[in-house]
């Protein structure tokens, strides 16, 4: 049985990715949880210790396999779209899965701005802090920008519901950004909003937000916001 | 014919791991250099226009196969492995694959405090600051860890020369981090300086490093550390 380590799901976004794509895929796998902790991102945490017991880079997620660990999102989305052909994790055209690449790739490593600005926090009404961040941070608004042109395009291009037509990758890549944008209550056009809505909808992204508004939790780390749930 | 856009081979570590691993493969293709120019991370640059005419992303590198656009270089890598097949990119072995898609999904949204003060700048000998760097980052000093134990596990494991047996992606992916490593002159075991030399004879990398240092350009955005060439 694939084993998935994550932390928190109301915080970790790189978390939330591969357990959506196997919830949504519907392949069976354990789910450890490491939970953040106090202080979780200084090397003597317990968080880090635990994860690095299982994985050299010590960051989550990490997905075990019969032993052997497989680190890093866009690692652990090819080694499950190899194991399992038959899911159809990736689009099956040449170009289109280029396309999905290309898009969770850019995600891997970009909106630096939006991600550091508004952390993920499924369970918390932030939409006043996103009125000022909006307001204040024009790189925000140009990730959000890029954000809302690719979705656009590829839910045209593709002609939805999803951003390749059926679920893939791409969509679980870009699940945690749908809770920002939602969060945080940042200005996007109603399809965009849809789109977001209809991701929200899909049972495996549902179970994970259930599971997060169910966590008690407070990282101090992922919280610049808010002094307590 | 595969046409791959790319930034000053000096300067632009994301544009060598495909131009690398290309020329290295023997795989054709025809380069389009878009210099860096003044500014040339702000929206209305020169270099930023002309990258926006072919990737929506509008970052180097870009790979356009028969007028499409694949970016972002880890699915550049992709698109590239199952269009040659043949060429055996990526190790043939599924958890050597998993391992070389992990390394270089680690570096591709990892690595920040190394990437951060050490800029790479094949031409020049940043011997000095890198002392400096060393001694007070000690951040870097992680990065630099984790990546000597990562090669030298790897090198270890599959017996060399490189990452994982023979050429692969991974090499192409870690030549910049190798120039770095060289170029600021940052303490590495002695196995570890070996590789980067194997590395750097490597035909692709070595005409990559011969074109760099034929440049004539001087980027003010990517030198902190001196006032000219």
């Amino acid at each position: 049985m694939l084993k998935l380590y994550i932390a928190n799901k109301n915080y970790s976004s790189w978390s939330m990715r591969p357990w959506v794509l196997l919830k949504q895929a519907g392949i069976p796998f354990e789910e450890v949880m490491v939970r953040f902790g106090a202080d979780p991102f200084t090397a003597t945490s317990s968080f880090k210790q635990a994860v690095l017991a299982v994985s050299p880079g010590g960051r989550v997620p990490v997905l075990v396999d019969d032993g052997f660990a497989v680190w890093d999102t866009l690692a652990i989305a090819e080694y499950v779209a190899e194991k399992f052909p038959a899911k159809q994790l990736w689009p099956q055209d040449v170009q289109a899965r280029a396309r999905a690449r290309s898009v969770c790739a850019e995600m891997h490593s970009g909106f630096g701005a939006l991600r550091s600005a508004c952390p993920m926090n499924i369970e918390a009404d932030l939409s006043q802090t996103g009125t000022i961040v909006w307001r204040d941070q024009p790189a925000v608004r140009s990730d959000v920008q890029r954000i809302v042109t690719m979705w656009t395009e590829l839910l045209a291009q593709h002609k939805g519901p999803l951003l390749f037509g059926g679920f893939s990758i791409a969509d679980a890549y870009f699940a945690p950004v749908c809770m920002r944008l939602k969060n945080y209550g940042l200005p996007v056009p109603a399809p965009i909003t849809d789109y977001i809505g209809r991701v929200c909808a899909l049972p495996g992204v549902k179970a994970w937000m259930d599971e997060a508004l169910a966590e008690k939790d407070f990282v101090v780390a992922d919280e610049p916001y808010r002094v307590a749930r």
